[in-house]
């Protein structure tokens, strides 16, 4: 795709590890990536005898499709193992189930793990390409791309644009990767919402925090809205869900404060009439459908640039390797 | 496979919707694919680089393994989704879920849903092909054009043809789903079994309605028998098992009243010793295992044939839409 | 592969059914398959438009997912049908779920199953290869096809080796199996373990039964490891977990007595610090994860081998048969 990328890491761990110039290459390679989608034949034959294993210890569909597509798209065979199904885990460490998966002959492994750091521990140990697909309240690097993607295919280069992240900050691993990519890409950063859901700390990231909606909409040129969890509804630091959409909720009044054309952003699934005005979801300014099909091409980006990156590593190992020729 | 074909529809959602020369264009479209079906090679190219998804919401793995092996026999590639498994559909509405499953570029849905109307309203509000895989008790349209498919194999042209579907009509979206095919093909239908599973009230789409088994078997070219639902045997308006067997369970003598050669049907899975001996299951007479086959070959005619009329209706909208340039 | 192959087996049910030549001629062939692994397109056409069935009514993910890759190696669309998620079983006999398989069209089917026999009995009521994944205590063919084949690589030709399978041996499909291979291959096998796990009637296999540790390893060229299943903790004949470990677990000390260089294998997953120490599990002399890889190179063998036989049975059956032309 892009011969003189600068593109080393056979991981991808989080958007914290990243230089502006590799976040870039991904959403560079991602454009042409994202062409391609356009095709009635959209198979690509670039990771062709490549098998991927999806391996994943948390619930996800929505992820675990936008991977499995990427990973069609250029012709891999995907493998996906759930954590609760999977008898490899029972009673065996991380490491030794993904040496398994890795000796299972897979090139590659898309983690989803409820603990914060399991993708990186593995990158260590195991040597294919670990692609993190969230981990715990850490990272989730690729919806932070995909949402970088979106960015910039609405408004160009984010340098001193004004974007607010609004809702549940505290634990999302989304915010996090969100703040890494976005102030790195030179945006102008909020995080708004309720003070116990969006603490003054976050100010150590070079960001804005304020508990003053109007402030954090006020010419904004893109709000990203978070799911509010239903399931946190009895933490003692949460507002009831009501108290949230009066208070934070999205609609139409409130979208006003925004700059005209403003983009609204949100990485799903959505609960209308909750964070946002189930209208306004619908609207012309929301862009939370083309955030999904773009997160397509940035994961098939992903999916390629580490593969290669893992190659050319290899390409020298692999010739020397193997083939212990005292087979009778 | 059949250039002239009338076919335009994207979606298929239930018999009732379709015309006799619909009907007979898939099955003359299905008896092509069939034939492919005897190599050891089955794989056709006709749909490579295609994305479909199995949408679930009711386990299903005969159904579901049947549009897997028809898609794969089309190159297609297909990610299957099963409700109680599914994150996507955790709070979020059947719509969004589906606008989703099309934003993560999928090409067409497949979808079983414990709901009768589903797969119609969906096919309202997103503009992929959506084929019903049986929404609750109204259709379930592959179903009936394979029991189509297997009479015509086995009798020819059904117009005056005496076929019975015996059973617990009811709530059977086979049976609803077949007397709209059947009718239309021009057989000559009866449905039968105890009064309070098959009511009058059937005869208004113009077929006969009887509870006396050797009337509804006397004579008849073809029976179909439905599977009896055995965790409905504490319901109040269904006798037991035994009972049922004892008055309507198909047996050598009571087979001995239909036509010579008559064929006997079953959609599976059958409860050998319940609504049929077991000899007679596996005897000369049961089509039951050429039914699933040519199940396959039905299918591959439903995705050829929504696939085909979707590429004809977007084919100007495709070309038209996308590439918005401003990225930077 | 091998086109003066002795192999004429449609199915490979048990080890005890093969002799020697036929377990030669399955690691030969995955000697050639082997070696395809190292290449980054590691795709054959060999099985292109075959459809193989896994139908697991146990949990498994490591040898359900490496019959996935072999399967997928070959170019073969597999399709996986888990017991508990299948609608396909209820109430239906195991053997028309097969002759369902079979008639959606699959071209064989992988089968691990709870009752000892389920495969047996299937492959003599099916038309189409089985191969068995493990059927409850009785045998797992692949399994000791992929350690035979390790231990050859490892050892050369395994006539007079002396080889120790040390652990729960009683109920175990993988000693079983083992046992078969081991001895039919001219090796010296020894089997070891509390006399409560290792009964003295193993003797009748013409194998060495030994409660003593010391003498069970002394000399050994290569010891395999039997998982110690936590489950059976509390069962009368099973020693405490921790009591196991300090009478029979293998450490540096233990492995001290095993010849120079001998090798230690175990069928995975490994609960490290119960039948193995950590750091012997890593050490140069665990060949646990090449078991693993090699595992692929087998199962990749006897579809191929097997699908290969069952073309060879039908090839005639197969022009003859079908196309009833009274379509109409």
């Amino acid at each position: 795709m892009n011969p003189e990328t600068p593109w080393t890491r056979q991981h991808l761990i989080g958007i914290e590890d990243l230089s502006k110039e590799e976040i870039l290459t991904i959403l560079d390679t991602a454009k042409s990536f994202r062409q391609t989608l356009e095709r009635s034949n959209k198979k690509l034959p670039t990771l062709r005898g490549r098998t991927i294993v999806n391996f994943f210890n948390e619930p996800s569909t929505r992820t675990r499709m936008a991977f499995e597509v990427a990973a069609g798209n250029l012709s891999a065979d995907i493998i996906t193992i759930t954590g609760g199904a999977s008898s490899l885990v029972k009673g065996e460490t991380l490491r030794d189930t993904a040496a398994n998966i890795k000796a299972l002959n897979a090139d590659m492994i898309i983690m989803r793990h409820s603990s914060a750091g399991a993708p990186k521990y593995l990158s260590r140990r195991v040597d294919i390409p670990i692609v993190n697909a969230g981990d715990g309240a850490h990272e989730h690097p690729t919806q932070a791309l995909l949402d970088a993607y979106t960015l910039r295919e609405k408004l160009g280069d984010l340098t001193g644009k004004k974007i607010t992240i609004l809702g549940d900050i505290l634990f999302s691993r989304v915010a996090r990767s969100n703040i890494w990519a976005l102030t790195k890409l030179g945006a102008q950063l909020t995080v708004a919402g309720p003070a116990t859901l969006v603490p003054k700390h976050f100010e150590q990231f070079g960001i804005q925090v304020c508990h003053d909606l109007r402030k954090a909409l006020d010419g904004a040129d893109a709000v990203m809205l978070l799911r509010i969890q239903h399931e946190r509804q009895n933490a003692t630091h949460f507002p009831s869900i009501g108290e949230y959409t009066r208070m934070f909720g999205l609609n139409k009044e409130r979208a006003s404060w925004l700059k005209p054309n403003a983009i609204i952003m949100h990485p799903g699934p959505i609960n209308r009439g909750v964070e946002i005005d189930s209208e306004l979801a619908d609207s012309e300014q929301s862009v939370i459908l083309q955030q999904v099909t773009n997160g397509i091409a940035v994961r098939m980006a992903v999916l390629y640039l580490c593969m290669n990156a893992r190659d050319a590593i290899y390409q020298d190992f692999r010739s020397q390797q193997q083939n212990p020729e005292n087979f009778e």
